[in-house]
């Protein structure tokens, strides 16, 4: 029924000169996006040359001053680093075998460890295998039957859920909940089916984190295809499981958020931020998550400089630190946003892969929600058409809960959880087209806020 | 206006009942399409094990066989081939060369021949190119200015032009038109800047054809990077081709089209039609063109089956023969119709990529249009949204001619024309999510004609 109501919103069109104006402006943008944008070519060097770049490794320091130029070159008016203290978690290397029914030899296969989770300090760890297919069927288990084994969480990813980010959080518990569940009942360790939408032996990583008090035992991914054969094997004989994992916390270490900014004409001290996060996992390449919300929101920075737009508010294009296993840069910058008193009108996210988009989704208060979905007819030449989701982004959720109106970048997510944390997730999984098509969107929605709202 | 108008129709609801069935209807299709569907498994056996399959080929003729089998391996209640007289084509060995300016050797680039043109003969074909943008200034070049040398039309697929088949439309006379054009003024050869969207160096091939009375010089493509260098080189000097090319037309072989048929409860007589191509370009595999669309159109018989959905009218799955180089196929199947008076009240095909499903074309009446457009909002909770345009397919336009209604799925079209006819279409650019939706969206859409049309 929201979808009705917001496509209904078009048949009260905005001032038929003023939308012209805006059709006319968005129509420069994208033909200066779609043949002119160098995002493609800026993400291949963030991928190819600097690669996966994980919170306080070498490679996310490269990646800083990677930001810092491409701001510098795109045109931003000033760029600079802010401080951020992040975690520092290290993989090392790890293995997983199996011993399946009936074999003597261990066997092994992809597998990665959870992050923020603690290894196996390189030791080998043997244990029985007990296989089950959620958490409510785990909770039925008794201590008895669950010490000093390796619980396998068999639970699928939801084909049947369209929109993948629902199904992702629907099985992303397992990523979080089992190794918890696990220890309280004195597990030694935890593997899960990879939180992914495969239907190849992909491991995917993401965070985990052990709840206070709670034993931290070691925790890995394995891919669909070694997760069948898991629980077929489960069900003929005695399963047992070697893993030898070297992951650990390692303290902390400074790094920063990049900031490139164009100072508005007419409201300056408003700002109208748009980003996305820097680091990475620690495989693949970091490409769709979030290479390519970093590159399409610096684009945002050169094609208004290119078109002469000179934007009324100031424009913000914030590169994000830890995202991915602790958000410290978006909680840095809100923090510092709030001590400066500066004031947000609207933040921008892309955080969902750099896919052809579909939509932006809205984060406010429904008087906003309804200046914006206005616009809806200005977005459907270019295939941008959903704007009825309540999206924003991890990065900006901390200014969020500091009452700033936020919208993330929705766009088609059938690949997303195909790659997402894993070693899919390269450049070659890009498509120019659709990650400046992205781009063309952050940079519309940028636009028509900075002159409607 | 046309999408404003068929998104009202939403406001003006079907029947709630008949809605609220439809719905349940649709989301059992989706649970059972999503989650069991072998549609990419068969992908995968058409692509791996198959491979390219040009009209007239063995491989060709290995691909009726496999869809023959599966047919009857999703249930339909016949199947049968239907013999259709295809053209043969063959490429054979084929190199292009470049003489740089200032260079003594001649350096080999990635090529391809155009499809249904004739090659060299195996002869060395050496000349001097001359590099002109487009049709318009060709028509200004003197026939002297031309004879003996081989034109290079570096016309540039559209990147501004969002719906990339619309770009494809633009860009394709070069396919079709430059050779003729140049061998009307003695150019004794032709190379065109692929039509592909590619950043990168892939050739496309394609259909092109003679006129009549024309002489059949050599016509291939070359990728971007490619024809960025050769536009580039002619304007520092004289660059020479050599060419070596064996293509030619081979007469006719007897093919066939594989139909499966699902008979009607009701009027079994009256028919409704989805299809894609059996028969591909011979580069790549024809994964997204169109085995796709291939095993798409299988995947509606067997979910009915599965789901006990018995349909009032007749279902018939068509595997078209030789969309790509003749159309013969198509063209067979409306004969035959119209030889036995067969009624069709509509005809689907997916021929525009395995990507993730958009909308459904219409070319058909109004009324009927507004009928299917009402379903817009049965659709919308899959993504698929835009009921506007004014797409079938190339096969089922011969019974468009006789007046049957058509329709064509309409993916995402950001990547089709990166791979489309070229290497890069191959079983890896599939997504198995993108895929099944693409299956769901067809059966869904037949599911809805059969019950209210």
């Amino acid at each position: 029924m929201k979808k009705i109501i917001y496509l209904l919103c078009i048949i009260f069109p905005l001032a038929a000169t003023a939308q012209q104006e805006d059709s006319v402006l968005l129509r420069k943008l994208s033909t200066e996006i779609m043949w002119n944008s160098p995002c493609y070519e800026k993400l291949r060097t963030l991928t190819k040359t600097i690669g996966h770049r994980i919170s306080g490794s070498p490679e996310a320091a490269r990646a800083v001053q990677w930001g810092k130029t491409a701001m510098e070159e795109a045109g931003a008016d000033s760029v600079w680093l802010q401080p951020v203290e992040v975690p520092l978690w290290v993989r090392g290397e790890e293995k997983l075998g199996f011993q399946w029914p009936g074999s003597k030899n261990f066997s092994n296969v992809p597998m990665v460890s959870l992050g923020n989770t603690e290894g196996t300090n390189g030791e080998v760890l043997e244990a029985p295998v007990i296989c089950v297919e959620n958490l409510e069927a785990f909770s039925k288990l008794s201590i008895e039957a669950v010490a000093g084994k390796i619980v396998f969480f068999n639970y699928k990813f939801r084909q049947d859920i369209i929109n993948t980010f629902e199904g992702y959080g629907d099985a992303v518990k397992y990523r979080w909940v089992a190794l918890n569940d696990a220890a309280k009942k004195n597990a030694v360790g935890v593997i899960i089916r990879s939180v992914g939408t495969n239907v190849d032996d992909t491991p995917h990583t993401g965070s985990s984190r052990y709840e206070e008090g709670v034993k931290h035992i070691p925790a890995v991914a394995v891919g669909s295809v070694t997760a069948d054969a898991l629980a077929e094997a489960c069900g003929k004989g005695t399963v047992k499981a070697q893993l030898t994992s070297q992951c650990a916390m390692k303290g902390s270490v400074l790094s920063y958020n990049v900031i490139g900014e164009i100072r508005g004409s007419e409201k300056p001290d408003a700002y109208i931020l748009a980003g996305g996060h820097l680091d990475s996992w620690d495989v693949g390449e970091g490409a769709h998550d979030d290479g390519a919300g970093c590159v399409q929101s610096i684009e945002i920075i050169r094609a208004f400089k290119t078109l002469g737009i000179q934007p009324r508010h100031s424009i913000r294009v914030v590169l994000f630190m830890n995202e991915e296993n602790g958000l410290k840069g978006g909680q840095a910058y809100a923090d510092s946003a709030m001590q400066r008193g500066e004031s947000h009108i609207m933040a921008l996210e892309s955080d969902a892969g750099g896919f052809s988009p579909r939509g932006i989704g809205l984060k406010m208060p429904e008087a906003q929600k309804h200046i914006i979905q206005r616009w809806v007819s200005l977005f459907l030449p270019y295939g941008v058409y959903d704007f009825s989701q309540e999206e924003g982004g991890a990065d900006i959720s901390p200014l969020q809960k500091q009452g700033v109106p936020v919208a993330g970048l929705i766009p088609d997510s059938q690949r997303y959880f195909e790659l997402h944390h894993s070693e899919k997730d390269v450049f070659e999984a890009v498509n120019h087209r659709e990650l400046k098509l992205g781009a063309w969107t952050m940079a519309a929605f940028i636009y028509l806020v900075d002159r409607h709202f």
